[in-house]
């Protein structure tokens, strides 16, 4: 395997090929759950380099893993420990390409950071709406490549929906430069949509055409008390009737998720008594201004308070007090960490099986372990809940652990009992390879691996992960 | 052969295997382009009756013709003429499976006629957007199977983006039920983006589940005189940033193209002095109500015209007037047709090429060609033109048909020269095969032809189309 390295090397420059303790950071994921190992990590610096080390690994047969910020939550990113693959590592490509403002869109590499992208597109006067936790560390190239999700889905979709064209070096070491600017272009099969969210299974994106849009000329954010979730759904609703594309984030909080939250993040306040079972946290776009949205905003509230879908809102009055109420809700998985974690489930169902499921699953779970807290929160306009459960006070979150497979077969038997997903924006990875088989139609798991065939014959590409 | 015919007799009923004059309406395209011939058109009632049609099809090696409205423009959906072929027509397909209100889907079989989608949605107070001008015949799963684009894509997206879930029939005759009505599903690789826009050369879509949206409160729309497509584009920009999604479509005419239009169909009245080159037809979807859309509307068109991007406007001020302005645009194909065709092509470029792309082609052809007069509209929001070329006063059209070719690749050359698409929404079927293999990367094609052997080894899918 010396002959791989000196020929990685030879491609990419030794100094690009990392080993030992260099390498040591692009083997672990970042939630500790995964330690794989690797013969190198490759960062190639361009395209053309991508190709040259996939062709290399070809050669010699070595296992691809590509890899962006290293923030997934699956494992798709991290090797398995045989250590014979190679880590391809996007980030040195951290190109913006082209800034193209009439066409509202920016061409980027792979290996940008998601807040660069962000800020490559404020610099021109317009929005990338993709949002998530991680923005700050995750590249675009594994937002792709996972087909990340984030807060603002309900108005501008997942990563999918916001993308145009693609550079993809193939399992094969060709290029395919899918790099288009087009809102319509149907001249063959949409390859961009089968490599975003493969995660890296059937080739390593180095490249996005990504759609802008306009910014809001004013946003306005709100928190609601919610008696149940039932309420929230026709909150939701009557959200969406009276707003429009306008409410771009709604978002959903149970009370002990918030209270957990609180307690165990000083610098988190809640701007209302924690009296109801559920907090909505609503938040509108607007491109006139703040006066028009906070018209839009009372009015949607007043209303719902009057058919009883609300008890209590509270509307941010500064751009402080919006960032603080969004501070509670990102400072959620934190407070979990910090707490010892939980038991992590991230699914999705039609946004109209959302309360009863919540319900029965509650009660089916507690019928079995008498000890189980859920902590729930999520993205109640996309269908998609982080239905985690934790433990009553006085049992330690390690017997939740221990029965960890017994409580993730049952909440994911009743997602697929409602034709739901496992995993609404995390992926499969190495963590849910194996559930999935579970889940999913025969035949469905057939086409996709005539798929990975047709496209990764030799099954060199990130093996282990998705199927 | 009439061994297939007796087993698809015994499976869906002899009444629904057509030959003979019987099969002759779908065995040529609406435009009268292609005429081909078959065994038979075979009318199956549901999906797992379409699984056995493919069955016996596939035991027999007899090519499948899936067909829905039969509207398309490229013969996607007409046979060849070996008369080996089974049409199988989904018209008979047309329940509405189930609409969930608090979901926001809808879920219809393949041969539901989008106005039937769009007439199921508003019945439950939703709107289903895709709109084109042969809504009243072509079927959803023909959409689908060409990933239809239309007048809104500009805010709700192509087909493609307004499709949940899909039920396929495969090349083998295996059903594949993805019928997921989910926003966020990240288990693998998206078939159903295969699917969409494969033009029935990978499978038949059988059933969908589809995105609905609330309705618009109220529309308005104006009709704006521009003195060039540069000054539309910076009218595009201007209403994108002031309405944001409210912007619901932006087309542009040009004054030929609508010149021809009023002399042609008397019914068509031009609420504006034809004197400048360009007229820009703007919709705005409005959440909140009719009096809020006009101060908007008046705002876009008051600043346009103040910055020299506008030199008059005229805004409807009733649905019948706003009916109006809509029937001057849709009324252009007609009045093409009436004045004997042109030569037509379906180009998309980066909404910042367009005003460059039709200054330089429109003058390298009428370099080339003397007696040639550019005969334009489209959809400018989504940087889609039908970009036609028709003849002067005084040459007859035919005198363009017999330089079609010449045409062709001069424009075609010219799109490509920008990035562009030779085909943006009416697919490539047996008109434009050919010509994208001038075009496409062999990557892609070689992409493309990995793509047909794995999910159609026979071939027996629709041959001869698409690749």
């Amino acid at each position: 395997m010396t002959l791989l390295l000196d020929a990685l090397a030879a491609a990419i420059g030794r100094a690009n090929v990392l080993t030992g303790d260099d390498a040591a950071p692009y083997l672990t994921d970042w939630r500790k759950r995964y330690v794989g190992r690797a013969l190198a990590v490759a960062r190639p610096a361009n395209t053309a380099e991508v190709a040259a080390v996939v062709r290399e690994c070809v050669a010699a047969r070595a296992p691809m893993v590509p890899q962006g910020g290293n923030t997934g939550l699956v494992g798709g990113g991290t090797p398995d420990d045989s250590g014979r693959a190679v880590v391809i590592s996007l980030q040195r490509m951290k190109r913006v390409r082209s800034l193209d403002l009439a066409n509202d869109t920016v061409t980027v590499e792979a290996g940008c950071v998601l807040q660069e992208v962000q800020q490559a597109a404020r610099a021109g006067g317009r929005l990338f709406p993709l949002s998530l936790a991680a923005e700050g560390s995750a590249t675009i190239g594994g937002n792709l490549a996972t087909n990340a999700g984030g807060v603002q889905v309900l108005r501008y979709g997942n990563a999918r929906d916001l993308t145009l064209g693609l550079e993809v070096v193939l399992a094969d070491g060709e290029i395919w430069d899918g790099l288009r600017g087009l809102r319509k272009d149907n001249t063959g099969y949409d390859l961009k949509h089968l490599f975003i969210g493969a995660e890296g299974t059937l080739g390593v994106i180095t490249a996005a055409t990504l759609k802008l849009y306009p910014l809001p000329a004013a946003q306005m954010t709100a928190l609601a008390a919610v008696p149940s979730l039932a309420c929230a759904t026709r909150l939701l609703e009557r959200s969406r009737a009276a707003a429009g594309a306008a409410l771009t984030a709604f978002e959903v909080m149970g009370a002990i998720t918030l209270q957990h939250a609180v307690e165990t993040l000083p610098a988190l306040r809640m701007p209302l008594p924690l009296g109801e079972p559920w907090y909505a946290l609503l938040e509108l776009s607007d491109a006139e201004g703040e006066q028009h949205a906070t018209s839009v905003l009372e009015r949607v509230l007043a209303g719902a308070m009057d058919a009883g879908e609300i008890a209590d809102a509270a509307v941010a009055s500064s751009i402080a007090e919006a960032r603080a109420l969004w501070r509670l809700r990102e400072g959620i998985p934190e407070a979990h960490a910090r707490r010892g974690g939980n038991v992590k489930h991230d699914v999705s169902l039609p946004v109209s099986c959302i309360a009863e499921f919540v319900e029965s699953t509650n009660a089916a779970l507690r019928r079995r372990f008498a000890w189980i807290e859920p902590i729930v929160f999520g993205h109640l306009g996309d269908g998609n809940l982080h239905y985690n459960m934790g433990t009553v006070a006085g049992t330690p979150i390690e017997v939740a652990f221990a029965h960890e497979q017994a409580i993730n077969d049952l909440v994911h038997d009743a997602v697929h009992a409602r034709s739901g997903s496992i995993s609404a924006e995390h992926g499969l990875g190495q963590l849910k390879r194996g559930a999935i088989v579970r889940y999913k139609p025969a035949v469905e798991l057939e086409l996709m691996r005539r798929i990975k065939r047709a496209l990764d014959p030799l099954g060199l590409m990130n093996p282990g992960k998705v199927i």
